[in-house]
């Protein structure tokens, strides 16, 4: 059954699991809604209202468990299916990807690197060797690569897009500043770093 | 006077000011809600709705006015402020934003990049030369930078957040996972990366 979770809900469910996991490491078993919110800078009533669409957690007065609350929200995210990426165009951006940290904490790897220019086919960005995206079908097999994180030019990124889908990856997380075209099937999420500077913008103005 | 826009109307806004500079480079000067919402991939009543929170726009049957709707969501977000990027941490991630096109279209320009390592310091990115971040003072004022972007490792971060807020930035984007302090007056906006991700593999578990 599908649930209607907001995407906003979607998007605080990571920054609660990643601090719930910090908890853990404190050895804390039971955490309230008001000091999960001090330490996220959300309100206790955004968070119990976020998490009780999911059902029943946490006792009145007492708290969430945390360890059944970590658990509960990475089924939610779908993070035990521990997702391997597959980076296609190691320019600035791929390579940042290929180091960023936090992809490990949430149970993420990346797997595979890819790039059209010979130059950098060979090469190793964080202990990964860069494929040639010729190579896209043999590449994506022999990684069991799930998700295509596309960080080419817009210019490139719908024909990267239908080699990935070819090449049989099952979610794709397009960077390039272009509408993509894709399978209903294959879920999309399109990533644009300006739209947090321009709600920074926003802020700013404001003042 | 201020307005309260939801957090998801203003993250849309970019998207609607970048597809309007576009539609304005096709010579085209009205638009209705149904073409903006089929470039978008968003719904004409939810565009409609969007606008409507910044008063009158648009006429019934006829669509909206390119230029005028282009300037009011300008004027809104605060671009016409041509804000300038000081990036500290000039690492995969650093270096990446320093190269990233889009801030470029929305009328914001990196006008410093600062490093701790020696090793950094003095090498040119993208036509910029790394600066050393003891000297951050001095270069927030010769660069007038407006916005501090941390890319430090976290435990870095919020060192690296006194010092921008002691130069005088008026806002800070930060993209370390680590909740910082900040005085109230500067906003602060949190980037993080697996934010998206985690979106793509939850609607990938429910496939």
């Amino acid at each position: 059954m599908k649930k209607m979770i907001s995407q906003a809900t979607i998007d605080r469910l990571p920054l609660y699991f990643r601090t719930l996991r910090l908890v853990e490491d404190e050895d804390l078993t039971i955490i309230s809604s008001d000091e999960l919110g001090r330490r996220l800078d959300i309100t206790p009533e955004q968070i119990r209202k976020d998490l009780a669409t999911f059902g029943q957690f946490g006792r009145k007065g007492i708290g969430y468990d945390v360890s059944e609350l970590k658990e509960r929200i990475s089924n939610i995210l779908g993070l035990h299916n521990h997702w391997r990426l597959a980076i296609v165009g190691v320019g600035h951006l791929g390579g940042a990807l290929a180091n960023y940290v936090n992809f490990a904490s949430l149970g993420f790897s990346v797997v595979a690197l890819l790039d059209r220019d010979k130059r950098i086919v060979g090469n190793k960005v964080n202990g990964i060797e860069v494929c040639d995206t010729a190579d896209m079908n043999e590449v994506i097999a022999s990684t069991a690569a799930d998700i295509g994180v596309i960080t080419v030019p817009a210019a490139e990124a719908q024909s990267v897009a239908d080699m990935l889908v070819a090449a049989g990856v099952k979610g794709i997380w397009n960077f390039a500043p272009i509408k993509l075209s894709v399978p209903p099937a294959v879920p999309l999420v399109n990533e644009d770093l300006s739209v947090g500077l321009s709600a920074l913008s926003y802020h700013m103005s404001q003042e």
